[in-house]
């Protein structure tokens, strides 16, 4: 699948494409059966019913898992507006490759592939603040290149991204497609300081006000105030519901990718869990408004999909629990009396 | 070691056994120069940090983590506090050796070695509402059963227990050791109805007048209102601590078990995480009073050491992203401006 028209990318956002709730029967029975108190397996019972009906599986399984890391580059960051320098992307996609990042020793834990896809760094974004950050085609291309990240047969997606910059478009994207003031959404992002967040601030507040004008939606909205890392999250989240693939979703800057989708299509986004709520502040808000509860608080804030593949470790064990188990037959234990 | 009498009890709880120093600063500096914005993996690096200073490794390892399950029976079940009959801790015991339960499932999933240690199930302790639980000798043969259960060379060690009727104990010693109404530290256990608690409310109330004027010290708490698998939890994390082995503790039964010893020597259980915060009300309650940030937060109410073996799977990412990252030097990336 590629979005080579924005008719692609409306058809894919309307496409009725749901989990397979036979299945979804199939494995609830199970879990009523295996030899527990009813329910006492909390949130990973409730994963491995949501892996049985994206899979289509009964007794879904994590074989092939695949943690995708998209990275890009924003022409905001001329406002100053991030701790580190913009030759920070290519030089973390260098230690991507090379296997010394943070997401190289967590995918490897998670037993999840990793692919890195750099989008055009030398050609940043523009700054959102007077123009568009991607043309029609720009954004088109980024969606393209995000779907062509996943195909059938993967048992999970883990989706993440690096971008210097990028939590300013996050804000700004969560400013566009939820509402709420700019300050609400910004934060230190990798720790810049209050003076710092003061700009961010400035910086969303006329990016909403220079594209307060043009359509919203979801495709506007992306192209727009959002950055090519972010729009190949949005478009690989929409080539995994095509293709039946669960997904789970990084921090903030994630989420926000999603968050245009689930404006414009609440059902779009129905395959992906939240990983983690990050500790960048406007995440807590962004997954309440787009109605998921993280499956890990471990503070963490570094992106590069790094919180969504620490969970993939409790969703193997919510799959390992589903499938390993013996039910109250076969292990001759006494129900509740 | 053993706990031959009362008097090694009290010399392990008092022990002045602390992390290394040296290796916690070693590790700390470590952590501020991996490739990642300072402080972002969050709770993964107090973990990696915590580990390094038990272990006494400035970059700490997780390949002898061992799960230990501990069941045995209570008298105080013919006051019909449970859902479940008796029989079960048996049946569960033996669904254990034969690898259908939940831990089994999920400690192999963690990479832990699983060990089963049923503790006289056939000679469950006495009705605490009217008689010490155990004799004297009873508690030291089950404090050194747990004890015996942990050596000196392992990577982790998570504790657990079985035992149909325990929340009831459970409850008891907490309120025994912390204060409180009854009504606070009781719930549903495996799912008994608001009767069953109500008729726990009252056993527990029994309990605490029955041994109120018994001498307020960690043993009499745990030999009075406590049971086998409880005491054995207690020996086996004072042991632990004498050999520096980190411990995940599990869920509410497993952490009312080191109430008694907190209180007596906050320090003797400095070297315990919480791995969970479980769905048993009572639980957030204990954490809070024992100072413990638990790891997951799953709405989990098993048992069996399954909070804490998932929570091993964070303890293998934050010491594999510690272990395998690249430092900023070695990845030529750039610090923050």
């Amino acid at each position: 699948m590629s979005f080579a028209t924005l008719a692609d990318f409306e058809a894919a956002l309307a496409a009725p494409i749901a989990p397979d709730a036979e299945v979804i029967a199939q494995a609830r029975a199970r879990q009523a059966d295996l030899t527990k108190p009813p329910g006492s397996l909390g949130r990973l019972e409730e994963i491995a019913i949501f892996f049985a009906g994206w899979q289509g599986r009964a007794r879904p399984r994590l074989e092939r898992g695949r943690a995708v890391v998209f990275a890009g580059n924003h022409g905001v960051v001329a406002h100053n507006v991030s701790a580190f320098p913009a030759a920070v992307t290519a030089q973390m996609v260098a230690n991507f490759e090379h296997g010394g990042a943070a997401i190289n020793a967590l995918s490897r834990a998670a037993g999840l592939e990793l692919k890195v896809v750099a989008l055009d760094l030398d050609r940043p974004t523009a700054d959102f603040t007077v123009a568009p950050a991607m043309t029609e085609d720009e954004c088109l291309a980024a969606l393209s290149a995000g779907a062509s990240t996943v195909e059938a047969g993967l048992d999970l997606l883990v989706l993440g991204e690096m971008g210097i910059g990028n939590t300013t478009a996050a804000a700004a994207l969560c400013a566009r497609s939820l509402g709420g003031d700019a300050a609400v959404w910004v934060g230190p992002g990798t720790g810049i300081d209050d003076a710092g967040i003061a700009r961010k601030v400035a910086v969303v507040d006329r990016a909403i006000a220079c594209h307060a004008d043009a359509p919203m939606t979801a495709f506007e909205t992306l192209r727009r105030v959002g950055g090519r890392e972010i729009a190949a999250i949005a478009g690989a989240v929409l080539r995994a519901r095509q293709v039946r693939v669960p997904v789970l979703l990084d921090g903030f800057i994630c989420c926000s990718a999603v968050a245009p989708l689930a404006v414009a299509a609440p059902a779009s986004i129905a395959h992906c869990l939240a990983g983690h709520c990050s500790a960048e502040p406007g995440h807590r808000r962004l997954l309440a408004a787009l109605g998921l509860e993280p499956i890990l608080h471990l503070d963490m804030r570094l992106g590069e999909a790094s919180g969504a593949a620490v969970a993939a470790n409790i969703v193997r064990a919510a799959l390992a629990a589903h499938d390993g188990m013996a039910t109250f037959a076969e292990a001759g234990v006494s129900g509740a009396g």
